[in-house]
C-alpha cells in the first residue's frame, strides 16, 4: 500500500499479443495465452479487458471478447471456450483516466475497412490527440468513442486514400501515423495473419517480445529449447508476463521500430527516427512504480533498480535509527536496499490484510475515520521502543502515510523517519499516466515546507532526481558502495522525468 | 402463440423520441418517458435497448444507457436516476436478425463530428447497405459495427464535406442521405436540442407523433387539454406507446417527410418524393402481425383490420362446424371476426401458461418431445365432441400448429379446421423483417400440396392476397357483409406485399 | 389484470411430486419432470421454489435445489443436470404471506431423524400453528424458521417417541399429525423410496394424482396407453400440470386420505374422518380465482365453473347495454358466460402490454399517476359510442378498476357497467390465502355504499354468495337458462366460503 | 503461497461478536463493526459468512444476513444498511470441510425456543458429534443441517427440559452442554441482550475480548482512553480483528470459561474444569500457520513465534549457503528468523502475481502444465549463481514446492536447500482443521525417504516437534542465541500436537 496505490496514480494500459508459430491451425490455445498474458499485466489496468482473435485465413474471422473488471471476471469461461480455433490475437487491459470506462471504450478496437478488418490495441496517450481528432472529423468521419485507439484506427484507414487494390500497404499507413504523432504509444495492429508491434520514436512506453517454448523444455536442465522448438511468439508491455505462459524473453521493440510478427517469425520492418538531437524518453516511473519487479527493461531487472534506489537513498539521506522497514509491498526492494547500504537491520513492522478490498463503508462511521490503518496490522514486537526508518516509494498527497505513522507511534515506535525512494512529483503527465491535479500534489502545496510536521513523522527525506536517474542509468555493477554517483547519462540512453522536472520530451502543442 | 411467434419472424426494431416542451430545464422526466415508451414497443425487439439523452444546451451533454435484454432489465434504476436532468432524448429497442446482438451494435448510435455529437436510432434495413458501406470505406472510414445505424451516422457526417462553419446544415445532409438510399428506414436523428423524425419515401416502416398532456387533463371528462397544455412531444414507431405515457396521438410522419421536433413544437421541413409512378409501400405485415393491436396506422386501428381479415376469411373459406376459436393471443381478433361473420359461436379452447418461458430442457427428454403443447392447457369442456374452426394468423414452418391440433383431437375435438388469417409467406424480406430461408417456408415445400395431411388438420385454408389487401385498404365501413370484395386499391394508398408476392417496391440491386 | 392480481391476494403454495414406475434406476428425468410440474403451478407462488430428490435406495441420497424467484430462474441448468440420477422427488413453489421469503423458509423441508431423512412439502396454513409451535418447543425443540413445513416435520419426528427400531411407522406418525391439526394442508412427505400424499380431513386445499404415459402414446389416436405403459406417478396441487409433462389425470386425493405412491403404484392407506356432521370445506376461491382454468376439481373444469358464474351473474344482474367485455385475462370465461346468457355481443376492449412488468418508476412522476392504465391499450373501435358491460372477477380494494373505467370513458364508452363474477370479500382467511386486512377491503369501507360513484362506474353489481355456491355445486348441466337457482348444496359436497360469509369450517382457536 | 495454502489445509471458522456499551439505542454501527471484524477473520474461512443482530429489547428483534463467498460479497450494502438499528450481534465466517457449503449450513444459527430466540456461532468441531446427534434425534428432534452449530443449538434447547418460567437459565444450559462435549469449540451464544462467550475446557480454539474506544482517542498520544470511553465490547477468534475496528486488546477467554458480555461490561460467570491431570490443548497450528501474524495468543505475538521457529530451525538445521529467502508470504517471518540466526543475508527470490486468482484453465493446456510457477515471478538478479536456503512453513503433499525449486534452478540458483519451519504432518485432525487424508500426506508416503530427490531440492530439513514446542512455549526472551533449547513445557501450558504426534488431547470415542 504505497501512496501511489492509494493516490490513484496508475498506468493506463497493458497490451499483449500472440501468434502461433508453424503450421496452422495450431494446437496452441491462443485465446488462453492471451488471457494469461493479460492477467500478468493486470497491474497496468483493472477496469476492463478485451481480446480479439483471428483464424488467420483470408478473409479472416475475428472474434471479440470484452468485459468490465479484472481479466478473470471479464471473460466468462464458456465464451473463452468458443474462441478455441484461432491462430493469433491481441489483447488489452485498461485503466481509464477519465472515468468513462464503458465497455464501448474498451480495447482492442476493430474496424472494417475497404481491405478488411484491422484490430488495434494501444498503451499510451497521443500528445496531439485533439488536433488529430479534428483532422479526422474534418474529413467527414464521426468518432464514436473518446479513445485514442479508435482515433488511431481511423487514422490508419484514412491516409493514404483507400483504393480497391489487392495488397493494402499497412506498413506505409503505420509509418504515416508515426509521422503524425511523436508519442506516446506502444501499439499492436492485427491484420488477418500478422501483428505489427510498434513503439513510438521516443520509446515512452515499454514493449517486449518473447518466444513460447514447449513446457517440457521449459524447466528441463538437460535439453535447451532451440529455434525449432518455438511454439509461438508473444509481445507484451512487460516481460513479466512471459514466465506465466511459458515464454522466454527475446528482446525489446526499439524506439520507433515496427516489428512484424507472423507464423514465420519476427521481422524488423523499419525504424522511424526521432528529430535530430532528441534522446529517447522511456518513462522513468515504469522503474519507480508501475512495472512489476520481475520485468526487464533496457537489460536490467526492475527489482534491482528499485533496490539500487534504496541504496542511493541511504547514501543521500542516512539516518540514526534502530531498524529499517517498508510500507508493504511495493517499497520492499527499496527498503532492503536501504538496509543493506546503511547496515541497519531490516524488519517487518506492518502486516497487510489482503481481504480488505471493497468493504462497504457507511458515511460517517468510525470505520471511515480509521482510514488506511485498517488495512494493516502492527507487528509490535518488531519495533516497540525503537527508532524506525520507514521506506516508502512516494508521498503523493500525504494522507496515506500519515495514519500509518500514527499507528506505529501509538504501538510504541519512538521515532519514525520517512525515507522516500523517489523524488517529489510536481507536474502533470500527458503521456499516459494518471496523476492528480497540480493542486492536489503535496509537493506543490504550502504544507510541503514542513512535510514532516504535516504527516507526523520525525523526519522526511526524498531521493534526488539525479540520484534516481543514476540508479536507473548507472546500472548496479558500476556503483561502488558509499560512492556519490555521477549524474551524466551515458550514450543513447534517456528517460522522461517530466512529472519530476517539468521538462517534457516533445513540445506539448505539437 | 402463433406460428409467427414460434417461427422467429419478427420486426427488427422500435424507435422512440421525446422532447420536453416549453422552458428548459424541464420538469418532465424525459429519461423515464423514453423508458416507458420503449417498454410499449418491446414487442418490436427484445434483445437489447438503449437511450441517449441531451440537456439541449450548446455544446450539449449526451448521456447514453444501453443494455442487453428487455428494457426493464437493460436499464438499472440507479443509472436511470442519473439521467434525470435532460430535456430531450431518443431510444431504441432491437431484435437482431444476424445473431450478433452485442452491446456494441446496440442503438442509438452516437458519433462526434466536427460540429458536435449526433445520435441516430433506426428502424428498417437499407436495401443498398452493402454498396453504401463500400462507399464510406472507400472514403477512408473504418466501420466498427455491422449495424445500418452506424453506416447512416457516418453517411450523415461524410457528405457534403464537413467545414468548420457555425451552422451545420443537418437537414441538407439528411436529404442527401435520403437520395442515396430509398428504403427502408424510419429514423430519429438527435442534434443538440432537436430531433429530426424521418420516414423513407416509400413509408415502409411506421412512425407516429404524439403530444404529452398533463395527467390531470388526461382522464378528465370536463377539461380538454389544449395546445397550451402540451408538456412535450413524442415520436414513436407505434402509437400504442402514447397511452402508457399519457400522450395523445397527433399524426403520422408522412412517407419521405422530415419533421423537426423541438421545444417550440412540430415543424414539417421537407418531403422527399418517390420516383414518378411509385406507390407507397407500407409493410402490410405491420397490420397482420407485428404491430400491437391498439396502434393506429393510416387512420385505422390494427385490431379492427385483423378482425376484418377474419371476416374476409369467413367469406372466402366458410366452414361447416360447431365452434370458432383462436390460437391465443395474437389470432384472437381474427377469430372473433370469423365468428361474427360466420355466425358460429366463439369459444376458448386453449389456455396459455404464461410462465413457461425459458425452461431448461435437457437433450432427448420427454419434455422436448411434448413440444409446443406444453405451453397450452386444453379447455376440454368447450370443444369435446365438437367440430372446431381454429383461426391462426399464419403457418410459417408448420411445426407449431401440428402438436396443437393433436392436442385438441386427443382431448375430443371431432374435426379441426385450420383457417389462416393471412396468405402463405413465400419470399424473403430485405427491408427489416427476419423471415426464415425460402427452403424453410412451408409454402415452398412439397408438403404444402397436402398441408392439411401434413399438419394433421381436417382442412386448411388461407386468406387470399387480394382479401388481405382489401381488408387493409378497404376499411371496415365500405365492406358489406357477405359481399366479395373488389381488389382495386384506392388513390395513393399502397402496401408492400413482397413476402407474399415477390414484388418488391424497389429494385433490389439499387 | 383482475383486482385479485393487483391486490396481492394469492395462494401461498403449490406442491408437486413424482415417482418413477418400474425398475430403478429409471430413465425418467425425474428432476426435470418436477421442474416442469412446478412451472405449471407457478401461478400458486412466484417467490421461491425448491425440489428434493431421492435415489430411493436405503439409506437414500437426497439432493436439494432451492432458489428465489420463478422456477426457471431458481434452478440453474448446471445444478439441475447434477440431479439426473434420481428415482423420485417432491417440489414446492411458494408465495410468502409474511414477507419473509428467505431461502431458509423455502420448501421442501428436509430433516434428519433417527430413522433417516424425510422431506416435506406443504400447501396450506395450520389453523392451530401457534399452539403446535409451543407444544414442540416445550419438548425442547428449537425451530429455525417460521414455516409450517418445519413445524410439521418436527411434529412427525416427535410423536410417538423415536425408537431405534428397524421399521419406522411413518403412516402412524402422519395420522397422529392429522389428529393434532384439522386443516388446512395438502402434504407431500417423502421417505427413502415412497411419497405419502396427504389431504386434510376438510379437503381445504386441492391435490390430484396423475399417471405419466409414454409420449409416443400421448397423442396417438390409434394406441391407447394401458397400465403397463405407466412411466411414473405424479401428484400435484392442480391437474393443469399434468398435460405439460405428458401425464394423464388419474384421480383426486380425498379429504382426510393418505395415499402411498411408490414404484409399485398408488395405494390408499387410510382416511382420517372429520368430526361427525362436518361437511368438507374445499376453498371456493380455488374455483373463483386461484386455480388455472384448465384444472379439474371435483370432476368439473374450473373454466366451466367460471363461465357458469358469468351466466349466473347475467341472470342475477342483467344490464341494458351494447357490448360485454372482460378485464383480461382472468375474467374472460365469466365475461363469455355473461355474454352467452344475456345475448349481448362479446368484444375485446382492452389489450394488455405483457412487457410492463417491473418498470422502475421514480417517485412522483407522471408515470406513477397514470396508474394501472399504462398496462392496457384501449381498443377504441370496439366500444366508442357504446354502453359497455365490463365483467371482472372481483373488486378488492377498488383502486384497480377505477383507472380502467376512466380510460374506457375517455376513449368514448357512453356507459360502463361493472359486473363482478364473485361476491364481495369481507373476512380474513386463516387457511393459506393472503387477503388484505379487513380495513383495506372495499366491502368493509364506507365508500362501499356508493361503490359505483366511488370507482366511477355507471353501475356495479356482484354475484351473490348463493349464486356462486350453486354455480360451483350445481354443475353446468343442471342449471336451466334463465332459471333462478336453488341454494341447497347437494349430498356430501361442501365448500369454504369463510372470506365471504365469516363462517369458518373449524373453530379458529382449536 | 505456502504448501498449506495450496494443500487446502485450513481453519474451519472464525467467530466475532459485538455489544454496544452504555445507553441503548446506540450510535455505534454494530452491523458494520461485525462486518469489518469478519473481514479481519477472513483468512479463517472464505466460503460463506453470516451475521445476526439484535435490538436487545425484550422480546428482541433479530436480523439475519447470510451469503456465500467473501464477507464483502456476501453482504449487499443495501441489506447492511437495513440493519442499522441494532445494539449487539454475532457473526461467523466459514470454510466448509465437507464440501457442503450451502447457505443453509451457514452460521450463525438462530432457533426459536420456548423462551425466545437464541443465536449461536461456533468455531471448532465436536469430537463426539455423532453420538450427540443420535441423542438429540432419539429425543424426537429432526436436524435440518449437518452443522455442529445446529446441534449445539438443539442441545441448548433440550436439556434441562424447557419450562414456561420467567427466567430461562441459559448459563446452566451452556454448562450442561460443556459437560456433554469436551472439545473443540469456541462459542458465541446471543440471547436478547447478552452474548455468552464460551471456550472449551481444553482451550483448543482461540477466543479474545477487546474494547472499542473512540477513534479520536485511538491514535492520540496525549489522551489515553479510560474505562469511561468504552463504546462497546467485541469478542473474536483472533485479536488481529481489533485494530481494524478501533478496538483495544483486553484479554483472552480462558479454557473452560463462560464470559457474559452485555452493555454493562464483561463478567466471568464460570470456569468448567478439565478432568484431573489434563493439560490445556491449544492448537499449535494456530501459531504455525492459521492465525494472522499480528494476533496475540497466550501473551505473545504470532509473528514473533514464527520468527523464533525460523531461528530454532537455523540451530537445528544449519546450511552452507549464500542467501536465505522465503516462499511468500506466510513463511517470511521464519525466513527472517533463519537469516538472523544463521547470519546469512536475506533476499527476495520470488515475486507473487496477486491477480492470478481464479483463471479459467482449459483441460490439457500448457498453462495447466506450468503449475504453481505461473503465480510467481523469479527475481533472478538476487540469486543467479548462488546457493539458496528457501524457508517454507510446510511440505504437505510435496507438489507445490517442486515447480518452485525447478523455477529457481532454471533461473540460475546453483543449490536450493529447503528448510521447513514446522514438523511433518502425519495424522488427521478431529478438532476443526481440514487435513488431507493420511495417504495424501507426503510424510506417510514412500517418497518421503528421499524427499529431497522427490521434490528436486539439494537438501530438505524439518523443524523438530520439540523445537516447535519450545519455540512456542519458551517465549523469545528465555531462549539464548545458539543455545539448544530444553523441551520441558512449563506449568499449566499445553498444546495440541496431535497432527504431528498422533497424541490427541481426549479419547476420540468419547
Amino acid at each position: 500500500m504505497s501512496e501511489f496505490e492509494e493516490s490513484g496514480i496508475g498506468e493506463e494500459c497493458g497490451v499483449f499479443g500472440c501468434v502461433a508459430a508453424g503450421e496452422w491451425p495450431t494446437q496452441l490455445e491462443v485465446a488462453q495465452v492471451l488471457t494469461l498474458g493479460l492477467v500478468a499485466l493486470q497491474h497496468r489496468g483493472q477496469e476492463s479487458a478485451g481480446i480479439v482473435t483471428s483464424n488467420g485465413v483470408n478473409p479472416p474471422t475475428y472474434n471479440t471478447l470484452k468485459g468490465m473488471g479484472l481479466v478473470n471476471n471479464a471473460f466468462p469461461p464458456e465464451d473463452l471456450l468458443k474462441m478455441r480455433s484461432c491462430n493469433l490475437g491481441i489483447g488489452h487491459t485498461r485503466y481509464s483516466t477519465t472515468g468513462i470506462s464503458e465497455l464501448q471504450n474498451c480495447q482492442p478496437f476493430v474496424v472494417d475497412t475497404l481491405h478488411g478488418k484491422i484490430a488495434v490495441a494501444h498503451n499510451g496517450e497521443l500528445v496531439n490527440a485533439a488536433a488529430l481528432r479534428r483532422k479526422v472529423m474534418r474529413h467527414g468521419v464521426g468518432l464514436s468513442t473518446s479513445s485514442d485507439s479508435e482515433l488511431i484506427t481511423q487514422l490508419l484507414a484514412l491516409t493514404p486514400p483507400m483504393e480497391e487494390v489487392d495488397a493494402p500497404d499497412w506498413v506505409a499507413r503505420i509509418k504515416n501515423l508515426m509521422h503524425e504523432t511523436p508519442t506516446s504509444y506502444s501499439l499492436l495492429v492485427m491484420y488477418t495473419d500478422v501483428i505489427y508491434a510498434v513503439r513510438d520514436p521516443y520509446g515512452n512506453r515499454p514493449l517486449s517480445i518473447g518466444r513460447l517454448v514447449p513446457v517440457s523444455k521449459l524447466h528441463s536442465l538437460l535439453s535447451v529449447a532451440g529455434e525449432g522448438d518455438t511454439e509461438g511468439w508473444v509481445v507484451s508491455s512487460e516481460s513479466c508476463s512471459f514466465q506465466s505462459i511459458g515464454a522466454k524473453y527475446y528482446r525489446e521493440v526499439m524506439p520507433g521500430e515496427i516489428v512484424q510478427i507472423s507464423k514465420h517469425g519476427i521481422k524488423s520492418l523499419s525504424i522511424v527516427p526521432r528529430p535530430e538531437g532528441d534522446l529517447p524518453a522511456f518513462c522513468i516511473f515504469e522503474y519507480v512504480y508501475f512495472a512489476r519487479p520481475d520485468s526487464i527493461f533496457e537489460g536490467q531487472m526492475v527489482y534491482t533498480v528499485r533496490q539500487q534506489c534504496g541504496r542511493q537513498l541511504a547514501i543521500e539521506a542516512p539516518t540514526e535509527a534502530d531498524v529499517v522497514s517498508t510500507v508493504p509491498e511495493s517499497a520492499t526492494p527499496a527498503a532492503l536496499g536501504y538496509a543493506q547500504q546503511s547496515g541497519l537491520p531490516y524488519v517487518e513492522v506492518l502486516c497487510k490484510n489482503r481481504y480488505v478490498g471493497r468493504t462497504f463503508i457507511q458515511p460517517n462511521t468510525r470505520l471511515r475515520q480509521l482510514g488506511v490503518a485498517k488495512k494493516f496490522g502492527a507487528l509490535t514486537d518488531n519495533f516497540a521502543g525503537k527508532r524506525v526508518v520507514l521506506v516508502d516509494d512516494s508521498i503523493v498527497r500525504g494522507n496515506t502515510i500519515s495514519p500509518i505513522i500514527k499507528l506505529l507511534k501509538e504501538a510504541g515506535a519512538t521515532e519514525v523517519h520517512i525515507r522516500v525512494a523517489s523524488p517529489p512529483i510536481r507536474f502533470p503527465c500527458y503521456m499516459g499516466i494518471n496523476i492528480p491535479t497540480k493542486e492536489e500534489l503535496i509537493a506543490n502545496r504550502p504544507e510541503f515546507k514542513d512535510i514532516a510536521g504535516y504527516i507526523g513523522a520525525t523526519s522526511v527525506q526524498y531521493l534526488s532526481v539525479e540520484g534516481l536517474v543514476s540508479a536507473v542509468q548507472g546500472g548496479i555493477p558500476s556503483i561502488q558502495k558509499g560512492e556519490r554517483i555521477s549524474t551524466k547519462p551515458s550514450r543513447r540512453v534517456g528517460h522522461c522525468t517530466a512529472c519530476l522536472t517539468g521538462k517534457y520530451p516533445v513540445e506539448l502543442e505539437w
